[in-house]
């Protein structure tokens, strides 16, 4: 992941190479550890909201440097390593476990003079899942794609690369239409590269014979159908199945209803703004809203899980009393590369070379996660000649002015602190554009210099990556919905599960 | 020039083939006549502020047919024909001459029963110019380019395109700096071929041994220097010129002054906003207040010119409390291509791949040409892959309430027939995206289908050929500043001046 | 049409002012004299081989000086206009009359001293068609594109343009399959702009009653159907019609044999390239093969049209022993516009953001125009992000060994005056890139400043307008099939025909 | 690094996800090891020439799959594991160690039956140098980065991450012209984010006071100068600098000395093709010619670099009669976005829009390198709309027929044992396009697929990361004449210490 962080001239006393040669020994050593207890004890590590799971040493290391961002100062290796090494000691069952949070904890403790080691200061705190080690009851929840375009291939590889010690989401199918002859090697391939977001980090194998993709470990069976409402699934050894809708041909109930009259599929979970009655998550906002009962939901759009979060941070303070949201938006393969038919207006017309104004019901969506906003927001969309990343400017009246220092404050804070702080992400770089945000896994990042705060009247930019950061919240609803949470640590810290994840 | 208009799917009772060929046979018939009229007698020929000057059989007929925007009814050319024959027996003296409005204004005088024939009444309206042949006082204009990229090249071609019976605006010379030994033919070339408004539409000549470029007949002296104040335009026979800088390089009087000092230059007109006390003009706006003495003079930017004449019109009628305008502009040649340093915040990113955010004063310096505006506008810009045509979005909050269909009338109403209908033009087509408002040579269009009105809430989309749209105003400027409009008839007509140009 | 030449920095002399304006209205003179011709006597004019039907005064002008790069020095509009004028009083047939060349004869008559005065020596060349008007006993011949994609809509503006004196090809119905309610309105839209080529060029009705789209006049039936076989075109008066299949479902004579089942069709022309026996034509290669008995034909590929020709210019003189063409070809709507699955090996990447490399058999098609390279060529081709024009690079070995001068000498030469002039231009000009070839009706044009010759050793450089160009070259191939041309003068220039279309 | 490898639908028996558990386990216990060898002892480990330095699980994984190429199976972690973990206590001196080949050959040593077992076997191969810890005696080499464009960047990224140990190459400063008040930071920017090759991996600060960038840890001093002669890099502590001239502003012998005579300067690399005498190195082919006498030497081009390996292994092997090399390019800082003047032919013409042939000396530069070649090869190059990634297309006659089977498994074999193996790659996937090859570290990579073989005319299709690729050949060459390598094991093997660097 990417980090975005302000530039700060000041910032002096650089360290020396030793010193740099030393830290990353320290991390280097951590790697092995974090990869144990994932994999032994199913315990998920991070540091402040930032999972160190599969983590290059350099990302290890930039996790540590983003602790700078909530204390002020930077987090030492030296004195998160021990954590860990304890950790692994402890025959622990399965957790999120926040060492940076832990540390603070510590070091709260130490201050207060108790003369508390650091050993003996985790075995209480985390008493309840001492020696408890292959002792999670928690079961698998098996996951079938049905659809494997943009959304779905970005899903999948955020399952493999969360696939760790045999529990949460399970990816085990991938339902699609027979494209071709050698149809089963195209969709490996698609998996494999990507012309956006890169090659897939691992290895895929292919097997005809079975007709699955093997990704780093993780079976996929390709399974053809035309019909969501006559696959049995249970055939392929699939049961109570999540499955996750990418093809969008189906909104309201009726529609996706189909998913459950096959055999094996518990849940059904639509990437894509649904119609009628059905719930649409924007995790962080209203995740929890959803109930075991719920058999179908849906995830918005990429849009409306960007813009929710910060629109629900400005109203909680400043109250909205009304806005338009205009997004700059990247083409998407709905539109054509050169002009043709289209059932839809204006988007017949090149996406390569034009500006093509749409229609999008984002803004209004915005009502079905915030009631609150019901009525308040409109929205349009101008599509441009980029591949991935859009921007969504929010032009907000409000009941209470504020200005652009304490407002943009406001939202760092809501960024670092916050139950939406896996949603909102906040940079005042100077320097930023689009493509840096491929990759992010927020849902939307405030772009803080550009904001501008009159009186009464704010404009806020919001940046997203609204392919992979919308695929990261499609994720976080899967996992609210198989209920894969485990116990989180420090205990206090109602987020810190939520914060583990993706 | 492009038509934009409503695809009204009500448009029955289509032609035959049979009237199309007798339809273009009249319209055949008028140019060597309109051309005539414009060569020997100085008189410009206009449809409903539609210029008739150069123009191909179709434009005649789409002229003819524009005008039912106008009276809800086209304009049968069997009604303009005999104009035309009759004006090219007169001997007129200079005039710009609204052939569709005389037709009007005869109708009338038939309608009201007078008898007076078609001979008649124009001999009657334009008593004044009648047998005024060759008599035309008024002298041409030298003008100088100083600076030849691309603001510089599409003035230098609505120049030569309207170089016409020996008056108005002459293009005498370019300045530029020596780029290359064979810098004459590629300044030659890059004024035939462009990769975004096409080839010249006429021929080029070169000629090293007098450093000239002769285009369409018009001699344009390529003048190398590196210095403002230190050129003899007299030694190239020009005198009391209007030098344009297209450079940027100085936006202030200190700076512009200098190519006063130069020998042979009367004023000096910045294609770009300027800064200080110097008058931005926005024609359509406040063209009024240019005076004679006004040595310096400053054309604002494309975003100004685009957004100035519709923010009049709807604080005029609805009044204006507080707007943002968000422009997404074509990238421009002060970008990278690639990555790499450049001045100015995020403008070093590759222009080519990114959403690019720039700070603008375009907003802010609306109020020069508007100040019943100042401080109520802000302003930002994304710049995005696209290499002209530019959308702006006004967000308005209004004093009071609107609909969607009354500004909609309101501001199609103001492109027909308001002061400012060479500025503002109106589109309410399903399909239109940028490419199309290439070559559209009013400041701004307003997308009508894209408006957004509820109760004191109000978005409008602004399209703007960046650079075309914006050469035409600046050509608008540089005709106010040389006085070169003739009289103009119906004489009642107040605009019909300055609807016949450009 | 653009006009593509050398820029010679030598072009000393360049005309005043006062000169360009006698032109100018000697051109404007000529335009009603060509269109009464036209329309009244279905006589086509045009200039070397240049059309002078529906042409701009700026066109004529340029035809006149195109004459340079025939016999060195410009035709003057002097000569020309009274041919024009004698010819619009002689009541002539049906023919093609090429003005340029019947003043060259002219001039030698002059210059032989018969005394013979012009209109004598008109009345004599044109001696079987003086006094023949309304003798024309062609019938038109009915078309129907089927398929109203890119190349479909250029077919039909072409078709539109091309309608004129009521015979020749008669664009009566599109067929498509409906794709939304407002189907109609969003096709008569796609032929109106489009975002490369640019507006149609005259006024496009819509009547929803009829379903008829009617453009310049012309009316064209749309018909909904997704069968070739079962439409009944003598329903709406359609008879004996040329169907051009645009769709490449069907490329073999079992598919595209469907079309002659239903009602009122005589012949299928298929835009693509076909299999098995049919003929692939490539006009101005193999054209004269087509029988009257022919049912289908196929137009084989844009490139195969575009590097035939030149093939053949370098066989004929130097024998080709083997070559290789690679293609650096425009995306197509046949890519994706992100990484999405594909049928075909690597078209499901990103076309916008890709080079592609794709199998072509564009290069081994030459041998069905051509068959004497047979076994000769191989070729592939790279699919890059432009959107329209593509450019050939021939590399060949040669039986006779050349010089750059010489082949360079000798394709110009072709493009002036042999039977392939139509199908093959020559540039030479140092700035020329891809979009100045939009528009351009040639095939192929060949860069000569890019030509490399060493020894037997040669690669040639040869643009085209992939969709226009290739549009041009189905048109004439439909001429062919319709047997619409008529006698053309001078009689003894047997490429008059060919020449004054398209 | 991306691994580019056949898809080959035949991979069956894709592992479990346990024993993907099991191996991601042993990756990951590596990684301290591997850090530790190279900080501690400077040994450089590698797989089969992949470097194993600062490499993720997941490249730790791949790069023993990727043994597969080379011995048809699988290099199993629990064989290299224990390699790394003796390694590791034998207190080695500096080396470049490859732990795949040093496993292959204690397998012939086992099978042979000697009783000798791993430990014994090491401390017998590496007995040089066991013990030896800290006897380095190589001094490390400054470095000066000349120039901060888009190759001076990715070579300062390479340098960071190879910055180890603490000898060998250390970046030490960058010279740049001031651009603005804010350069330093911006010059940073540029550096932690790019839009082509992604976000800098680690961490980046700044310091005002003492104008430094550093960079994990690597110090960079920023030196802003305009004069390449009279800089005193000692004043930075910098001494017998390798200064590596980036701007191409001084491309022969008497310009690219002047950086001599600055003080502290002991060579000159310039990464662009040089002129006159000076040495035109392609790492790989002739860079043992470098002497250490040799004060100035040239990387050639990008292009140059890419082909000539290729051309060298067919030239050994059939014979390169003639040939022609065509390079599709992506666009360069070199070009302008949209039109304006350029001093170079056709360059001036958009970028972003256009194809645009470019002549090119990178196919003649060739010989420079590879004597053999000279007066064989021509070149031209088409510049298209992608950032970048190039291909080079090789047309080539041989003296010696091939097929296309034979000369790909030729091709395949040279990527993976040749002395060349870090200059050529070989992939046949036929799902490829260019963007997958950005970050490649080849000089250039092979299209099996694409190569067309017919008798002894041969096409060879190459791909380049333009920049990276050309960046990784540059870091190679200034190895070299820097002498930075080390003795490398298994001794036998010649190419190890090639094979172990980038």
């Amino acid at each position: 992941m990417q980090q975005h962080r302000t530039e700060s001239p000041a910032e002096t006393g650089a360290e020396t190479h030793d010193t740099w040669l030393e830290r990353e020994a320290l991390a280097e050593a951590m790697i092995p550890l974090i990869g144990h207890l994932y994999r032994n004890n199913n315990v998920v590590t991070s540091i402040h909201g930032r999972s160190l799971i599969n983590k290059s040493t350099m990302n290890i290391l930039k996790a540590h440097r983003f602790a700078r961002r909530i204390t002020t100062e930077e987090l030492r290796l030296e004195d998160t390593a021990p954590i860990l090494a304890i950790l692994a000691d402890l025959d622990l069952g399965a957790a999120a476990i926040d060492v940076g949070r832990l540390r603070l904890a510590y070091d709260r403790v130490s201050t207060a003079g108790t003369g508390q080691s650091l050993e003996e200061f985790l075995r209480t705190e985390l008493a309840d899942i001492v020696g408890q080690g292959g002792a999670d009851e928690r079961t698998s929840t098996d996951v079938v794609l049905y659809g494997f375009g943009r959304i779905g291939r970005l899903v999948a590889r955020l399952l493999i690369e969360k696939a760790g010690g045999g529990h949460g989401l399970r990816l085990r199918a991938v339902v699609v239409r027979r494209g071709s002859a050698n149809d089963l090697t195209k969709r490996a391939s698609l998996l494999r590269r990507d012309s956006v977001h890169g090659s897939f980090d691992g290895t895929i194998q292919v097997d005809e014979d079975t007709n699955t993709i093997t990704a780093n470990g993780t079976r996929i069976q390709v399974i053809y159908s035309d019909d969501p409402a006559s696959i049995d699934y249970t055939a392929y050894g699939i049961t109570d199945a999540l499955v996750v809708d990418n093809t969008g041909r189906w909104r309201d109930e009726a529609g996706l209803s189909q998913h459950l009259k096959s055999t094996g599929v518990a849940k059904v979970l639509l990437t894509a703004p649904g119609k009628g009655a059905l719930k649409n998550i924007v995790h962080g906002i209203n995740h929890a809203t959803i109930e075991d009962s719920d058999r179908i939901i849906t995830a918005a759009s990429c849009t409306t899980n960007a813009i929710t979060p910060v629109l629900k941070a400005i109203n909680d303070r400043y109250g909205v009393v009304h806005g338009h949201v205009e997004t700059v938006h990247s083409f998407t393969n709905d539109q054509n590369l050169i002009d043709n038919f289209h059932r839809g207006d204006r988007r017949g017309r090149s996406a390569a070379l034009n500006m093509v104004l749409t229609e999008t019901g984002a803004a209004t969506a915005v009502a079905k996660a915030l009631p609150e906003l019901a009525g308040k927001l409109t929205g349009s969309s101008i599509r441009v000649p980029t591949p991935d990343v859009s921007i969504a400017i929010l032009n907000l009246t409000l009941e209470h002015a504020t200005t652009k220092e304490e407002v943009n404050t406001y939202l760092r804070e809501m960024s670092l602190h916050s139950g939406m702080r896996k949603q909102v992400d906040y940079i005042d770089s100077p320097e930023v554009v689009s493509t840096d945000f491929v990759g992010s896994r927020r849902a939307g990042i405030v772009d803080g210099l550009a904001t501008i705060a009159e009186d009464t009247y704010l404009v806020l930019y919001i940046w997203y990556d609204n392919e992979f950061g919308y695929s990261c919240q499609v994720v976080r609803v899967m996992e609210e919905m198989a209920a894969v949470h485990p116990p989180t640590y420090p205990a206090a810290d109602a987020d810190a599960a939520v914060a583990a994840t993706v």
